[in-house]
């Protein structure tokens, strides 16, 4: 449902090449940036960029620009970006903020594309602030170059080992594209996100918006998932239509922030962003097939299913678990986030009932605790799983395991058994690994095969459910014309 | 709201010794327990009960019974329990369930008071298994002796070091009680509780409910709070007291499945239980005082909060944050489950405001960053939280706490600080660190003062929203009478 009047847009691959060079320069490593205005010191606590650039082993060229400091981080420093004598693809303002304008439009006359205005002050801070970010607009405007920011870390480009973030932060090629507005998503990316191959962060997004990185991240082959942080969306009708082709090649995972009102009031003294109604916000997300979280431990475990488990098809959840109560923990979080109990064939049951006391009814969830008594975890365990995953009726599976103390672990783990049955089918397996050693299991679990540790039972039927949800979605759009308008 | 004809009931602190002798010997450690029916191997995999009470130092006599086999463990064997050569205190029965019945009647014989019946094929099962739980109970009624169970793994008393329990478990003496209708809380006590103290897993319930473990854990004083698991609530009117009771005492939370029909239904064929309907179940707890948690993760916070931190007295939370997305998400949070921003004065902020850029506005959520950025963390952070615990508007505290690697770590953490501070205020401090080192840095918090690292900022809202309701229940119940029947 598209205004009329937008024109039609379509993805291609090679997207950048009719893009400005701004855009290149910003998303991609570029060949040379210059860095106006950095703390003098480096090394722990200084919060110097280029400290990370060096740690990422950053392969382009650098200049600092700094009015009265010689030499930064062992490197020569230049007084003005005009000094600089070669052409810079970027530019990472840090300055004071009634500087930026000036040096935007410096920025400009150097002939340079693209710039990050790091600093705070602006349209989020008072009404000289929002004159000053004005005032960066129209500059930019003028000498035809985009803005990143102001207020924000910039970018973060593992895989081409550039960061333009003043935060420590280490490099780490997670197939994991992100897009926010806060600076919280970069350096928590470990425990937001469980890495991130390439970042954006918006800041106030003056003049760059969601639009644009959402339509490159969507295109970078090296990525298997966006992860999306708004405080406001800005783009309307084309966003709408880039998140709609975006999320048809792979997944948008959107955490929409200030829907409540002191939220959204929050939003415009953090970015300056208008949050908008949450409803309306709610219906674009349905219709896009972006996958709204509301809680951030959601969409970690959205991020890191997407990344590691094969597809969710269908609603319809299996539980192989070693505790009844665990499976009734199961059907409740599936009755509350629209998840199914798949209806197990007996057949697909036999064998472990065949395993189990007789006056033992097996169905879903498979309750394995008797036959795993008589005849081992690792035995049993393979079986159901195995013939769980085998039936047609099931789309993905949520296995209990458990995490003792060696050496009793030996004789409990199934975690190699999963590892091995993850392999070879199609669909996805969560484990719930549970005992004293619930995090070292989880780990180990990881380490080999496609199965997906997670925290809680709740969280395991709250990803599948998701992720089926998304498949839904691309099914009914696969069908529909790529464009509305 | 009670039926009427219920006669008053008062605890009293000598309750165990109005209560028959089976009861103290079910709760405290038996002087003398026998074990009927028990795995002839022992060591790692065999699942047997004698390893872990060797393991925690049971410090009563021990007997073991068994048909066929001489020794057990490195220790004698007797052939039945009548063959015993002394009074028993407490009989845990592990034999096939037709026997469970016969066994029960020579264990009453031989005058034991107490009985656990681990095994499961009863009414959970079958008809037949319903038949033999059947005479379990009137075994039992004509013996004069309780029953635990059947389908349970009895009690773990880690202060008195006793466990009937056949699942490999550490000792750990946290300040928490139990009672649930499921092993998984025994073994999962790590990652679901945080720790257990003091476990009781009542199974099917036959005959000991929820009632009288209830009463005694709400006695008991070396517990802080009982975490309750119910598929269902037996016990009636009788319970409501007791738990309204005891809720004055110290706080009950409790998570009760087979909420959706699907998970009802599964009960019955896990503890035989019959759920009840779901929003009686609500009504009763609002009542009570009990907090409710719809998810596990829930509940392993407010365990561990109610351990750790001060009390909540009122829902007025302010946040001290390095990050502004993150105050966002807070208020989000706040205002999906209850609590409110606390209106935090000028007063309270005047410091960090006059460390903060002119430009930028103080207010709650207490943004440290620019403050930080000029003054350092340890500075910003100190002024910033003790001010905001100063507040009278303010009840407790939501920190937003880096947790980068080492060296920078140590320029940025606020960890000694947050300890520091926890020490001098009666209001709780709840930290969310995030990072690349967010799971050291939680550990590293914790090891001194008194505030609790969360895993998640709507987690942190949602413990103290769910605190504060349990305060607010008790002012008001304070001004009831006990008894209102």
């Amino acid at each position: 449902m598209l205004r009329r009047g937008i024109k039609p847009f379509t993805l291609h691959k090679d997207w950048w090449a009719v893009k400005k060079n701004s855009l290149k320069s910003l998303f991609l490593s570029p060949a040379s940036v210059a860095f106006i205005g950095l703390p003098r010191r480096s090394g722990p606590g200084s919060l110097n960029p280029v400290d990370n650039l060096m740690r990422w082993g950053y392969k382009g060229r650098l200049h600092l620009v700094h009015p009265h400091v010689r030499e930064i981080a062992g490197l020569q420093t230049v007084k003005s970006i005009a000094s600089v004598n070669e052409s810079v693809d970027l530019a990472v303002v840090s300055t004071p903020r009634e500087t930026v304008p000036r040096i935007i439009r410096e920025c400009a006359q150097k002939g340079i594309r693209a710039v990050i205005v790091t600093n705070q002050g602006f349209v989020e801070a008072d009404s000289k602030g929002g004159e000053l970010q004005k005032q960066i607009v129209e500059e930019a405007r003028r000498g035809d170059l985009r803005v990143m920011g102001p207020n924000t870390l910039g970018v973060s480009n593992a895989f081409d080992c550039f960061t333009s973030s003043f935060m420590p932060a280490e490099r780490n090629e997670t197939p994991v594209g992100m897009i926010c507005q806060s600076g919280v998503f970069f350096v928590g990316a470990a425990n937001l996100l469980g890495g991130m191959g390439m970042g954006v962060d918006l800041g106030n997004a003056c003049d760059l918006g969601f639009l644009e990185p959402l339509e490159w991240l969507g295109l970078d082959p090296r990525l298997k998932l966006i992860a999306l942080h708004a405080e406001a969306f800005t783009g309307g009708a084309r966003l709408l239509e880039v998140a709609g082709k975006v999320s048809r090649r792979l997944p948008v995972v959107a955490l929409k922030t200030g829907r409540s009102p002191a939220g959204a009031k929050a939003a415009t003294t953090h970015s300056g962003s208008m949050a908008g109604e949450d409803r309306i916000v709610d219906a674009a997300m349905l219709k896009t097939g972006m996958i709204r979280v509301d809680e951030t431990e959601d969409m970690l475990d959205l991020v890191r299913g997407f990344v590691r488990l094969p597809r969710m098809l269908g609603r319809r959840i299996a539980v192989v678990t070693l505790t009844g109560a665990g499976g009734i923990i199961l059907l409740d979080a599936m009755d509350a986030c629209g998840a199914t109990p798949a209806a197990v064939s007996a057949d697909a049951v036999k064998r472990v009932q065949d395993l189990s006391p007789s006056w033992m009814p097996i169905g879903n969830p498979v309750d394995i605790w008797p036959a795993l008594m008589k005849h081992g975890m690792q035995k049993v365990c393979r079986i159901a799983l195995q013939d769980a995953l085998r039936d047609l009726s099931v789309d993905g599976v949520i296995c209990v395991a458990l995490a003792l103390e060696p050496p009793d672990h030996d004789h409990f783990s199934a975690i190699g058994v999963i590892q091995e049955v993850s392999l070879k089918f199609d669909k996805p397996i969560v484990v719930w690994c549970y005992g004293p050693r619930f995090l070292e299991t989880a780990a180990l679990l990881e380490e080999h095969g496609r199965a997906m540790a997670i925290s809680s039972l709740e969280r395991g039927v709250r990803l599948l459910a998701r992720m089926a949800r998304y498949e839904q979605w691309k099914r009914v759009a696969g069908q529909e014309p790529e464009c509305s308008a």
